[in-house]
């Protein structure tokens, strides 16, 4: 169920540098941006649209399945049957577009009708705590990893950052065990995608719940990031910057670890410091 | 029609800060996230949800109606009867809602069958450019900006940036002229609601299309960012971050130019470099 990476996650761009001695024209490299359709259907049922991320082509079927688990769409891999590109006669579209076969009858007039709650995308995201509290049981006690290997994770996930390297134009999430290897790593232009498609990754391996990993996202921690490592059952999550109120609250509600500025040999924690060992 | 700030957004949190000196206990400060259920109604409709937006307090009616006009589903200031904050029952909820009243019927049903394509937020996002074009003209040919004006927008932006120096966890847009004056400046945990926030405080005031200003935004440039700006007429969007491949497919459809990298005295200059002096 590998989705293959058919299109460069890489774009090639002109660009006026414009610094102290005047413009000059040259080629230049940005993350790679295009709409993704997730479609949706049963042994018997023609597949329908269910959702549209503008994400970076790759990892696309792990993107799909992991958006619909953590969205509590799909609650396992036991439901998913096939996970393919459509064939349409559009060629460009092609790979734009993944079909998620499952094993029983999708509803999609329930999704539709509670859409503006169900989606966690920020703008039509949750309507609240509660909401997702209902389909999150609070994570296990998880691993203890040792502070300096906490510090450590930036550092090996930038490592196997290819394109941010390139473009300084992608989110990117890493999955790590408490001992300091880097399971999964995923680029996106969203982070959001980044962190579904560590998880799909996962989910396809057969390897979730992750109640022995940590999360490690390069940027900022919303709630949504920790409402889906809750879903995954991810005890830690780290991050390269600050996390907002809301995922402290939601951290707290699930028992997770949350730990920001994770930064050279600094950091710090905001919840459940029990899982740090210092 | 301004909306009041009446909640923080800033929350406090105990963190434990660990570096080489071992872990200290502290009081910190993070930005602040909470649901927002933006809803629609018409003279004799009863107004229902349109969406649910994690935002960060303040600026919330701005938000509203940048969200409804940058989507589509508002076409100006004529149709916004009254922006308000809903009575509830539940207290703490109360400014979590805000409700748009319209001159018109609003068609809750139609928004809920396109869902999945109308809705800019990345995950439920645009299915395509076609889409977006329909609704935006070219942009017009706007101002030109001297380079070392536009070089001085992030430092004039920061200074302005209150939560971010705290927290170090918001999203920035800012609204310039081409002489370097900061118009409009809004802080969100969302990139596009930030960018909701200073094209609803410019629809509320009368301002739009933004046909002279120039956009900043604080972090990168997604293909909604330049959706957003073109439904609201702006012909310069620059950043302090890169730009994607769609962002920049999107700006050239649009006439739009795009300037990214901009820190100190240099930037990039992706698409039609004619508005900027040297």
């Amino acid at each position: 169920m590998e989705g293959p990476t058919l299109r460069t996650n890489i774009a090639s761009a002109r660009v006026l540098a414009v610094n102290g001695r005047g413009p000059v024209e040259r080629a230049d490299r940005v993350a790679a941006e295009e709409p993704m359709e997730i479609r949706v259907g049963g042994p018997l049922q023609e597949p329908g649209p269910v959702a549209v991320t503008m994400r970076t082509p790759g990892g696309d079927f792990e993107l799909a399945v992991g958006f619909l688990f953590t969205e509590g769409l799909v609650s396992g891999r036991d439901e998913i049957v096939r996970v393919a590109y459509c064939e349409l006669p559009d060629e460009e579209q092609h790979f734009n577009v993944v079909t998620v076969r499952l094993s029983g009858e999708f509803d999609h007039e329930s999704v539709r009708r509670n859409f503006y709650s169900t989606s966690s995308c920020g703008i039509c995201g949750k309507a609240s705590l509660d909401d997702v509290a209902v389909r999150c049981l609070p994570v296990g006690p998880g691993p203890i990893v040792e502070k300096d290997v906490l510090a450590s994770f930036p550092a090996t996930l930038g490592a196997a950052q290819r394109v941010f390297e390139e473009t300084g134009g992608l989110h990117a999430a890493g999955l790590f065990e408490a001992d300091g290897r880097l399971a999964f790593v995923r680029e996106d232009v969203g982070r959001h995608n980044a962190v579904d498609k560590v998880i799909g990754e996962a989910l396809l391996a057969g390897k979730l719940p992750l109640s022995e990993q940590i999360l490690l996202v390069s940027g900022r921690v919303s709630f949504e990031i920790v409402q889906k490592a809750a879903v995954a059952g991810v005890p830690i999550v780290a991050a390269v910057s600050a996390p907002s109120s809301l995922a402290l609250e939601a951290a707290e509600r699930f028992g997770m670890t949350v730990a920001g500025f994770v930064r050279d040999d600094r950091f710090n924690i905001y919840s459940h410091p029990e899982r740090v060992a210092f």
